[in-house]
């Protein structure tokens, strides 16, 4: 069966990724390093997924606020002092000017060199911290919950489009709190936040559960994540959540008068969510014709095809379009007005209703004069491209029936994209797994899914020589499910008593 | 009469600004030199403001995307080479690593040095320029219309908040064209589109216009802006729209084949909005009690405040408070629903009053034992807080009329704002002035207001004089409004017949 894609994801699932990327306009190469250009189909998803992730947000009563680009390179050194796992690969401005060179060109004024460098941000908690502590006074003032959307930058060595880039978007929460409890509930609040988000917008399953020791960000008590499952089998972290008890606040000077009148740090969360998520969505909902974009995040949900001759002919097409257009736009779907795009392009029909299947709009509807002599519409879903004979799943539908059925088809649209992820990822997890060499040997290309065992959570150096061997076999330790069953047996790599159950698998 | 602020405009201009982004917790200082913190209630307006604007350019078929935040120096050179207002102080970023200094302490890594160094984008022409060149190959990709919501930075010496920081948030909006009519229409629809931003959503009346040819944006064949009055009488340039002709697309490379079958330039334009506006809508809006924000852009239109006294009393007042909050957010006004908060945080009811008074929530509600009692609450419109004997304008209305009336409140208090401020624009256009000096002699800080002067349009030297004297007045050329009666008279400047009229005064 020929498809729209020269690769599939079997033949080659890191080149259909690109081709996906590419073929259905959501991102490509910028010319520098690192850093893409998000096209406005791609940036049209995150427009969605931050307009649902940002009522989520204020709704759990967190303001948004926005910090600078830049932070001071000493307020890294207090970090680079008592964090281990420093992160140093960042972009630091020097200069301030730039002049004409000696040899013709331009080059940075030696003489705008800035005293102290300052960084792009990688993150914000040091910045965010210092206002903070001029924030908090009294025990009145907590929680204080703040979120930013905002670029951030990690210099990073091998990029890929939306998982890893130098430059990516993102938004990170920041809240100080009375009391452990407190904090740890704001946490789990985030946590669950990004499931549902994961979840009933992206139509992406995952896994809800703590990091291991070796995987917290530097400086965390705890770090939660959820993590999805993609075609290949490989994991991707799609979001974090951070309890960073006292030592954040300690550092930062995050100190409040309690009730009692003495003074107490602050304990501190931070979480985060990414354009990473997007290519969540890709590896999860695309297919060997491009991507399939669920209907709560899709920029547009419905797109009207009108087939052109450049004759007589096309205003009657036109006209019958557009009060198709006013009859879709005027319905309501997931508690919003349906997102319909009549594509009047000078093309042709065919190619448009292809590069709308290569994005994935959920509903494609063609007319043609054909339809307008018959009151009919071509309706195609998204989610059933093929019928079983491989041709088109075209269906002649009369307007009013299809109007009548719009709504309800594109909340099956986004039942049918979660149930399809949701059994891949519930058939992929095997829990009897003996040998992990055996069970992921072979090609790596391989969908071999993930392994839950049961551990003993051993920190320090027995839990480095645990993550040396996974390495060994490509794998990494992924999270402990926080619905897991409660551990019964002996840990798969200590022989101890076990404490929890972990996910093993191969991860982005 | 005693205010909410320590400085009254009257007294210090400048120093009331201050206190007011500092009371109405708008913004603030940020450690790092030129940039700030966006505090909640400036964010929340920014967002508001957003919203609005995004809406307008989404109307208009324009599509967001998102650019890359650095920029190859190289881009630049093409620029500097033809362009002589080439702006150069830029943020430079040459390394991508911190490693731990010889004296301890952090320092750039001499082995990370960039083979060429990235600047911060001040402005995105060049980087679009590229993308479009990629993106445009015939007359079917025409018009291309993209937007993004950015932060840029353009290294400042002498800062102030929101009107001229090293970092700030912008839209930039960037269109290619098959023809100059095709590029000017959208140059000149958004500059309509920033007037009814200005006007409508802000309530701050603008005059739209041309700016002369020394103010042009660097390389534009026309540059058009916004231009407020402020309450100093000076002029603030809020939003500018700009014809680019084809140099810009001459020097990316942006081509398309006509229908003809030959290679044409393309016509391109660009336009831009930055959170400079915030700073035009306090020195619009606000009073020597703080902000005053206009309802369409207020994050919370109404605050209700309940009088808690720890006490018993205490549940029957939130309750009802609670209730009055789910009848008022269940109106809509301006075709949204209606934004109230319950402020029940745990302070004095007169403290949290003020604090909305200085933030510039357009209604506070108070309400205490005896307004539940009476079914009643107590009614603050910001845009009238006080009577004629000076006390607190606090209306006790029934608690149903108020709800009934109050999204007409809303509405006029819009109107209000807008009423009060455009009077003061009419009334302060001066157009009989023989003298500039002895027109504007005297205290800087006096409110004077502005000139429409006739002139010829002269060019290169003769310009050049023009502003020269303009400058030792310490007067700036403003636009040259669209909507001024036709030239009939001699140029002001040179004596010559006069072509047009043009806006003269002081500037931010």
């Amino acid at each position: 069966m020929k498809h729209a894609l020269s690769v599939t994801r079997q033949q080659n699932f890191a080149a259909w990724y690109q081709e996906v990327i590419s073929e259905a306009d959501l991102a490509e190469e910028s010319g520098v390093r690192g850093c893409m250009v998000i096209r406005p189909w791609g940036y049209g998803i995150w427009e969605r997924i931050q307009k649902l992730l940002d009522a989520r947000i204020k709704e759990a009563g967190v303001d948004n606020c926005y910090f600078p680009l830049f932070i001071p390179l000493s307020f890294f050194e207090k970090e680079a002092d008592h964090v281990d796992g420093f992160a140093k690969e960042m972009a630091v401005v020097t200069h301030h000017r730039l002049v004409k060179g000696p040899k013709g060109g331009l080059v940075p004024d030696p003489e705008s060199k800035l005293e102290e460098p300052l960084i792009v941000r990688p993150t914000s908690e040091t910045v965010i911290g210092a206002a903070m502590s001029r924030w908090v006074q009294s025990w009145r003032d907590l929680p204080l919950m703040v979120n930013q959307w905002a670029n951030v930058v990690r210099w990073e060595m091998r990029t890929r489009m939306f998982l890893r880039t130098s430059e990516f978007l993102w938004q990170e929460g920041h809240t100080a709190h009375v009391d452990r409890d407190d904090a740890m509930r704001e946490t789990l609040r985030a946590l669950e936040m990004y499931r549902q988000m994961a979840e009933d917008d992206c139509a992406m399953p995952v896994i809800i559960g703590e990091k291991p020791e070796n995987e917290r960000f530097p400086g965390a008590v705890a770090t939660y994540s959820i993590e999805a499952m993609m075609q290949d089998g490989k994991a991707l972290q799609a979001g974090t959540s951070h309890y960073l008890g006292t030592g954040f606040a300690e550092a930062a000077g995050i100190k409040y008068q309690d009730k009692e009148g003495s003074q107490q740090f602050a304990h501190t969360t931070s979480w985060g969510m990414s354009t990473r998520m997007i290519g969540g969505v890709i590896m999860t909902h695309g297919d060997d014709d491009g991507m399939r974009c669920p209907p709560r995040i899709a920029p547009w949900q419905i797109v009207i095809v009108p087939m052109l001759r450049d004759d007589d002919g096309d205003a009657a097409v036109l006209d019958y379009c557009r009060d198709l257009w006013k009859e879709l736009g005027a319905l309501s779907a997931f508690g919003e007005p349906v997102r319909v795009l009549l594509d009047a392009k000078a093309a042709k029909a065919s190619n448009k209703r292809w590069a709308w299947v290569k994005k994935g709009a959920p509903i494609i509807v063609e007319v043609g004069p054909r339809d307008v002599a018959d009151g009919k519409a071509a309706v195609l879903r998204r989610d059933r491209l093929y019928k079983d004979d491989g041709k088109l799943n075209t269906s002649f539908t009369v307007r009013a029936e299809f109007v009548g059925q719009a709504t309800a088809m594109l909340e099956e649209i986004q039942v049918a994209l979660y149930a399809e992820a949701k059994a891949r990822l519930d058939a992929n997890i095997a829990r009897d797994v003996i040998d992990l060499e055996s069970h992921f040997k072979g090609d790596e290309a391989k969908f071999v899914g993930w392994v839950e065992v049961q551990w003993s959570r051993p920190s320090g150096a027995a839990l480095d020589k645990i993550v040396e061997q996974l390495k060994a076999l490509k794998l990494t330790m992924r999270n402990a499910p926080l619905d897991a069953a409660p551990a019964d047996g002996v840990c798969f790599f200590t022989g101890d008593a076990a404490v929890e159950r972990r996910l093993v698998g191969r991860t982005y």
